[in-house]
């Protein structure tokens, strides 16, 4: 998981260093951390001499496997617990190691575990059910969808081990980890048994027993059997004794070692994506009419503030961490409101240079008229989640910093207005947010989106637009997406804009073997700062793409701004909705 | 190889089918043929009822592995001649079939060669040599910089498989095959040794042997051993059998499973490219002047094609085989012309939505005023490959005609135009090619572009341009890739625009990390039919490239007309390249 609970934090426990990715690997001798670029100086900074930091992506960094055979004695066994490391990465690291005469042991225990005394304990929070109105469709509907595409690829068992994909089919949500809404659960759907590994009172809520049907006369094969989260492993294991040949259990090959090896070989069916993840990513009308609910009224939000930090950065005294806190209490005025979707990103001026930027009071910095300031922030409502980014100045922004704000406009808006041929992936829309910066010898050193989950994960798969070509599903009608094309230059500034667009059908003038086409609608809709617009940078059509997406703003926003009887605000998104005038 | 030897047709002589594509498997009771799409009817014509026509890229055609297990009894040995499957290739079937118990087998002797009587004999004509004014760098310094390569990789033997490799590194050519100026050969390089293994009596050529130096006294490191073609495989053995724990022997993942297997697997060193494909990609000053040298024949030649269809076509008398065979004639007037570069398409009407089209006698249709026509067409002159096509009509196009037209020119323009950061894969650039065919829901089924040979292939690695991401290298200076985005309408007309360009730095206002930047230039300089193109759908920007492009085309093309006293061609050439006007 992206989002991890504080038992699970048993790096950041044995090392001090606690980034959102590293790996400590501990022998009788050494201590080591391998993480990536991002974490580079935390690491450092958060581990003691005991510790050498492996930098990640440098050329003279051994991986690894190759770190273990350098460093260990002739016939060392290597322990790993096997419900943390994927099975595909315990294949690799396995064969690495057994080709230079060591072994990679499952450990039975985690040993981090036996000696992490006051480890806090797996949380265990209420849930919350989900009916119809949000999800579009019961779980009683998705299992039997899942049942039909297993039979599809004849297997008999599926195993759901990531998280959405267990809140998604059951329609209900928890708070287990931050900014996701999942809770600690397993299931295991046959063709006549679901099964549902979770623990607490949890079930004993009546709201859950009621929506689960736990109390009700049930065909058998829609009968709910709970079962402790701890019990997954011999269920599985007892599933995959009594399989004959030809009967298969699927699990997705990101799922854990320990449980991929519950079944034996023979019956596995392993594919990168589940069934659910790519049932989850297509959106349904219940759902995107809910995104689209929960972006108005995070634009609502975004609009109060906005207006607010015109009013305060002028007098100084509103630091980044506070222009998050405020982001925050506006977001928590709206119906619905669960929590944020992510750490929000609140960075003013060379602090925004810095693409994963999370503001700490040591780095704390005050927004003021002489620098840009960029907000990435999203929230998790009952009806949808949201993510935005907006990059903004508060006094006069210099030609070259609108000069780059533009050319990162011009991106953003050419994959917004894209229109590509049904089964386009994702990756091949990559470059169109690139052009207008490759032009002037810019770019950007990150991908430019990622799926959105629907009151889920603000990061889900199957899709995505990158130069990294992952193994991504075509793009189709109701998968969302995230836009986000940016600008960093380090120790100044960093700009990016990010919308967050449904993809719908496009109509063209022509439909070459009736494949159809696609484009995107943004349901993000927060005015983009005009000042920071070199309109003369722009063509015809983009500056008609930022009137229309404005007008869109003041029309929809605008509504619910009256409605909620925010006048200021109102004003504020009328000021900032003004067409642009291009000179031609 | 893309191309192969009479003597080497071996699946045409056992069915009939002589298309470029496809795989015959013989069993005691079946015979069946995998080939795609490209020749699903050439196939079934040319194919008598004893064969089952396995159409690849269907959904119930079944791969080769899963039809063997189906039709074979229990525990049967397929046999394959191990010098014509890859290495990679034999792997994955050998597994397959292993898994169903039954095992693939290496073929002493061909079988088809025991029973093919009049079988040709394998080609062994002469050599060209090519001196540093062709190669810029001798074979000599091109020895000793792939052995600085192995010593980085730590390989004590490097094996040359490809035709078009050993053909690079020994600035030799021949004419062993159609269209590709290579030899058979291989070639063994060791840290103080050189093999190189070739049949007939060219090394008995006066010209070869001074350049070879085979008869001067040499360092021992440079000197060469000729050894027979044959004897490759038992040389190679003798190599693996000497070698201690460490010493590595590198191979192309895509030589075949005998040579592979020829070295113990500890000692093999496999990568998807060769150092020598990689190096040969990169065109030295040498090259690219000699490729800018054949292209202005090529297109001198060219203008007084169209010239002559211009006057001629209107007639009624020239078919598409004449007006291939007219062009074959205006190059072959070219200096140091050698032959063509590939099969010319030469396409009318209808015929030009058939991609892979080559006119035969029982297609052959009359080029007339009312149908697009479309040539592809490229030759091999001593100091470079052309691979060029122009779309024309020789009445007046339709406004539809003109409009897909347009479309296809914009794609063209928003590759070659493209500036792209040092280090970009070519496939980051193939959607450029397809934004505006895409806004209107058109599309063209094939990629946009390959690497181009100097005197060599004209389709070559590792670099290319396709929405398929397969392993290609990023671009860099040097390179040499085409430029081919098209439109077809089945049963009504085919378009392509295609340039071979060169990649070249760009300068660019900024310099994001220091990265610079990379552009194109077209090499080929051909006009592009003005009548063709609808003004009103290009930007300006798009416009001035054309007529920029025009200009050139003009000056660069007009002189040579000049030179060679062709007045007549001259004058169309102004004609053509006079420049578009574009109303706002």
């Amino acid at each position: 998981s992206e989002y991890i609970a504080p038992c699970d934090c048993r790096r950041a426990f044995i090392s001090g260093f606690d980034g959102s990715a590293g790996t400590a690997i501990i022998t009788e001798q050494h201590a080591a951390m391998w993480t990536d670029g991002r974490y580079f100086l935390q690491a450092a900074h958060q581990m003691d001499n005991n510790w050498t930091l492996m930098k990640m992506g440098l050329k003279d960094t051994p991986t690894q496997e190759d770190w273990l055979v350098s460093v260990l004695p002739e016939g060392s066994k290597v322990g790993v617990d096997p419900f943390i490391i994927p099975a595909d990465q315990w294949k690799r690291m396995s064969k690495a190691l057994r080709s230079a005469g060591h072994d990679l042991v499952p450990v039975k225990e985690n040993l981090i575990d036996t000696i992490w005394t006051d480890c806090p304990q797996r949380p265990c929070k209420p849930l919350i059910t989900l009916d119809l109105s949000y999800t579009g469709v019961s779980w009683r509907d998705k299992i039997v969808a899942l049942r039909s595409k297993m039979a599809e690829r004849k297997v008999l068992w599926f195993v759901v081990t990531a998280l959405d994909e267990v809140a998604w089919l059951f329609n209900l949500r928890g708070s287990d980890v931050e900014y996701n809404p999942v809770f600690f659960a397993y299931a295991v759907i046959g063709m006549n048994t679901i099964r549902l590994f979770i623990d607490g009172d949890r079930m004993m809520d009546p709201a859950v027993r009621e929506h689960l049907q736990l109390d009700s006369t049930l065909e058998p094969e829609f009968k709910i059997q709970v079962l402790p989260y701890g019990s997954i492993l011999s269920e599985l294991q007892a599933v995959g004794a009594g399989l004959s040949p030809k009967e298969k259990v699927w699990l997705s090959d990101k799922a854990s070692y320990a449980l991929t090896e519950a079944v034996p070989k023979a019956y596995r069916y392993l594919t990168p994506y589940t069934p659910i993840c790519i049932a989850k990513a297509v959106k349904n009308t219940s759902e995107t009419e809910g995104m689209r609910r929960a972006h108005i009224k995070d634009a609502v939000a975004l609009c109060e503030l906005f207006n607010w930090l015109e009013k305060e950065v002028p007098k100084g005294t509103v630091t980044e961490i506070m222009a998050a806190d405020k982001a925050e209490e506006f977001r928590s005025q709206q119906k619905d409101f669960v929590e944020l979707s992510f750490a929000t990103i609140s960075s003013t001026g060379p602090n925004g240079a810095i693409i994963h930027y999370k503001p700490v009071p040591e780095t704390n910095r005050t927004l003021s008229v002489n620098e840009i300031y960029l907000l990435d922030s999203g929230a998790q409502y009952k009806d949808g989640t949201t993510d935005v980014t907006r990059t903004m100045h508060f006094g006069t922004p210099s030609a070259y910093e609108k000069e780059c704000f533009t050319y990162v406009l011009k991106g953003h808006i050419a994959v917004s207005a894209a229109i590509f041929p049904n089964g386009t992936k994702g990756h091949l829309l990559d470059s169109f947010a690139r052009s207008a910066l490759w032009d002037c010898g810019l770019d950007y050193l990150h991908g430019t989106g990622h799926g959105v989950g629907s009151f889920l994960n603000v990061h889900e798969g199957p899709c995505g637009i990158s130069y990294k070509t992952f193994a991504d599903e075509p793009l189709e009608a109701g998968m969302i997406v995230s836009d986000e094309p940016g600008y960093y230059e380090d120790g100044s500034f960093g700009i990016r804009i990010e919308n967050v667009v449904l993809v719908i059908p496009a109509e063209t003038k022509y439909n070459f073997k009736n494949r159809g086409s696609l484009t995107f609608e943004p349901l993000t809709l927060v005015p983009i700062q005009t000042k920071m617009i070199d309109v003369n940078l722009l063509t015809q059509k983009e500056c008609n793409w930022v009137n229309d997406y404005h007008q869109k703003c003041r029309e929809v926003i605008g509504a619910e701004l009256e409605r909620q009887g925010r006048q200021e605000a109102l004003q504020w998104l009328i000021r900032e909705t003004e067409p642009l005038i291009r000179i031609q």
